[in-house]
């Protein structure tokens, strides 16, 4: 039995939709026994009332809920890192291709590390289809890896059996080329093949082996990577192995305007609503990006309950535009963020998404539609709690929620002064950093003590990592990039008739006229 | 006699177009005396003729010019920290007399020192128009503020002669509000009323003072704030002036629709043709903001040869939009970056800055424009020093300019591991950030190490600033606050039928069919 009282000049027990619908406690105190959340009120009253093995915080912090990233596939050391720069995404999956294979724990434990410093307690992990061969020995050391740095993992391997290299049938694409490029290709995406079948009996392993008690740290999801990618038959076997196991689905949706072209291409129709037909929508469902929706798929999302994973950084970086969420919003869909490994620091920085979130849907003109400070950190903590199978259990402090929570350093937030008038959240949407996390507590542990990690030592981590890559690039890897320079020009030729449009936006950011 | 050798692994003497288009020395070296580059090359032919009193820096390091801050208005606690949020621009501006008198000095040194200590070494500070008896006292305590942080200055007062509430007359404005509330208005407005010979007068005494020797980190500059809010009496006489003078000029220009819309409104044109119109666009002028600006008013300012200074950071946060970056690089405008004292993290941060205006200005599509690290970090050093009346002297590192120059460690930029292939304009602009800032040195003096302010104490800069603002409330301020309250509902109206259109942007972020 541990027990801990934790207080902050201002508790942020729930995020609201603007400030009078949000609860703050001033000199307020969360007292937690065993993981869970017991009593949250004033300090003076819940100190009077509650006897705690450890008391931490004080009248120079913020308490919030621990923060929640609705949309990431893990990495630490990022992407670019490994040699891979921003393009457009239909490119730019393909560069990724060049990636060094990697020590999967220690790379979870890094990305962990990051996250958790920043101030994020709960991720909503994305496996890549990494080569089959290896795939559960791989999906087990990212697990032990957020197992080992104490983070709540919502974690689903994503599926992807069709239109792999571009947006048509994969022997279609290799019929065009050489035939040693061809043949090359043919054994690279052999190597990730996975059945139907197989995947979801993985999924059921997975399910029972981390998901099934009521203190575990890890939910486990299904996640069609995204509708070109995955067969009608795929989604319609997800949604009944959902129903099955009440399992949340977690999938990519019109990141880039080529995917919403695709839908119109194949189908008529845009991809929303080929999810619309197939009755595949859906308060299980959460859609990270969702950049090309139309107003009519918007409705769409909006009356089936289905979550939006909102990813600024991301959909800025690799070319795919500002998601329109204002829109969203006002529509009723309940919206979250993520920062898709790919944030604008690129350092998983759930604080600064947080921010460029609130800057960026800023739309020119006194009557127009801002999010305000609110809106986003409930995106970032209840909203985003939602799609994670932990609903109910994280995202506000209240009874008999985990313990999951932060505390920032507000005094060096407002340094040197805050107008006594200014809001709370303001200030945290404002002026927060990463640098201002001091404390984190994930289902009653502290993980984070004075801005640093204390569960492993990051310094051998990091250490470690450095190592691992020092060593001379592998052969496959090289083959993989020769591969891969070739591949580009037959790539961009795919999508050379595919023009985007000009006109008719969401929002009216500049006009040229 | 003082000599410098700095040292870096990469000395990023001239950021170019692209990445071939720079000039970059590995394992490089800058020699400086009595704060002018003598020699830049290899660090071991430097080091082997060049005898220096000093070595700063080493192979963790990366050497780049200083950057330029190219819209900057001061403050040091921001206008958020005062109690004034985010609002549209024009609300915005009026909430903005809700901030408390503060001590010149103090608050300059302290915006000074955020600016150093994130590698901006010179700003192009636009002074607003303080109430008239105080305002040359004003100045000079700015100026004392800027020395003694010795930092680099591009120094303008804006003059603001009409319009100053809503774009209209002030005496229209006025006649429409109840009696007391337009005497209360009326008495505040009659404090900052400066007449235009006053203003060529102190601009006169400020150039003589503060910009007449070589070696002086301040140069002078005339700036009509804006084109509404000066006749067009007033910027042909500073045409005149800066002829003169051989003065550069700045202003803000477009920076909301509303702005734009007041030129169609007023002269049946946009207010960059009316400039153009006026024959005040030219080599000398820098315009903030320029937002709105058509395909025409793009020409006009690239065929001037008019530098634009881009916000992107006040655009999103002041409702006014994303300004067409793009489209302006590939007409040969010369864009320079800026925070406009309102940075995406409260902080005036250029790196951030730098980082924000690369990601923004990424359209969707494959074969779509996209800025690249290279035109950015061009931007906020060769760009931005245009406008400044250093140009030639700061901005890029080569013998017979100032030495102004920052060095990052790139040991913690790379951390844990960087792929060789990596470009290293690149690495800075994905990944750099203030806390990697290590030494700043302006016309040869070191203002910075270790990533602290070494020429006067922060911590009490600190402690006077919040001792300045723990006293009470002035009355002034609260009258003033009073006074704005009831104001605001009568600007709203004002603006109430002009409805920014919906169609025809610079670019497409998202779309609604």
């Amino acid at each position: 039995m541990t027990t801990t009282l934790v207080r902050g000049k201002h508790v942020l027990c729930e995020a609201g939709t603007n400030a009078s619908q949000s609860t703050v406690i001033t000199d307020g105190a969360v007292f937690q026994r065993d993981g869970v959340i017991e009593a949250v009120g004033a300090y003076d009253a819940i100190k009077a009332t509650h006897q705690a093995d450890e008391e931490i915080g004080g009248p120079g912090f913020v308490v919030m809920p621990g923060l929640v990233n609705a949309h990431h596939h893990g990495r630490g050391v990022s992407t670019f890192q490994t040699g891979c720069t921003d393009g457009c995404l239909e490119t730019w999956i393909l560069a990724g291709w060049n990636r060094r294979p990697h020590d999967q724990y220690l790379m979870t434990l890094y990305t962990a590390i990051q996250m958790l410093e920043s101030g994020t307690t709960t991720v909503m992990y994305n496996h890549s289809q990494t080569p089959t061969s290896g795939l559960e020995e791989d999906v087990d050391q990212v697990l032990r890896g957020f197992t080992a740095a104490g983070m709540r993992t919502a974690f689903s391997v994503y599926f992807r059996g069709q239109n792999r290299v571009v947006y048509e049938d994969d022997q279609q694409f290799l019929s065009r080329l050489p035939g040693d490029l061809a043949q090359d290709l043919r054994v690279y995406l052999a190597a990730v093949d996975l059945t139907e079948t197989d995947y979801f009996t993985l999924f059921e392993s997975l399910h029972r082996r981390y998901a099934s008690s009521p203190e575990s740290r890890v939910s486990v999801l299904l996640s069609p990577s995204n509708v070109q990618w995955a067969s009608d038959d795929f989604l319609l076997r997800t949604k009944e192995y959902a129903k099955r196991y009440q399992a949340a689905v977690h999938m990519h949706l019109v990141e880039s305007w080529y995917q919403k072209e695709f839908g119109i291409r194949t189908w008529g129709r845009t991809p929303v609503q080929h999810l619309a037909d197939l009755e595949f929508l859906g308060p299980e469902l959460s859609c990270a990006h969702s950049v090309w929706v139309t107003e009519k798929d918007i409705e769409l999302l909006a009356g089936s309950g289905t979550t939006v994973c909102h990813n600024p950084s991301s959909n800025l970086r690799l070319k795919n535009g500002i998601a329109p969420v204002n829109t969203m919003l006002v529509s009723g869909i309940n919206v979250a963020i993520g920062t898709d490994s790919t944030a604008i620091n690129d350092d998983d920085d759930m604080i600064q998404e947080m921010r460029l979130s609130a800057k960026l849907h800023r739309q020119p003109g006194l009557d127009r539609p801002a999010v305000n400070s609110h809106q986003v950190l409930r995106m970032a903590t209840a909203n985003a709690a939602r799609p994670t199978s932990f609903q109910g259990k994280i995202g506000v402090l209240e009874p008999g929620r985990f313990a999951d929570m932060v505390l920032l350093d507000f005094s060096a937030l407002e340094e040197p002064y805050l107008d006594p008038d200014i809001d709370v959240v303001d200030a945290v949407l404002y002026r927060g950093k990463a640098s201002h996390v001091d404390t984190v507590m994930i289902q009653g542990e502290v993980v984070v003590r004075n801005g640093s990690f204390v569960k492993v030592d990051k310094a051998e981590v990091l250490r470690e990592l450095r190592e691992h890559f020092a060593r001379p690039q592998e052969a496959a890897t090289s083959r993989n990039r020769q591969m891969v320079q070739r591949l580009m020009p037959f790539v961009e030729d795919f999508y050379r008739d595919w023009q985007p449009p000009a006109d008719q936006p969401h929002y009216l950011y500049n006009s040229r006229a």
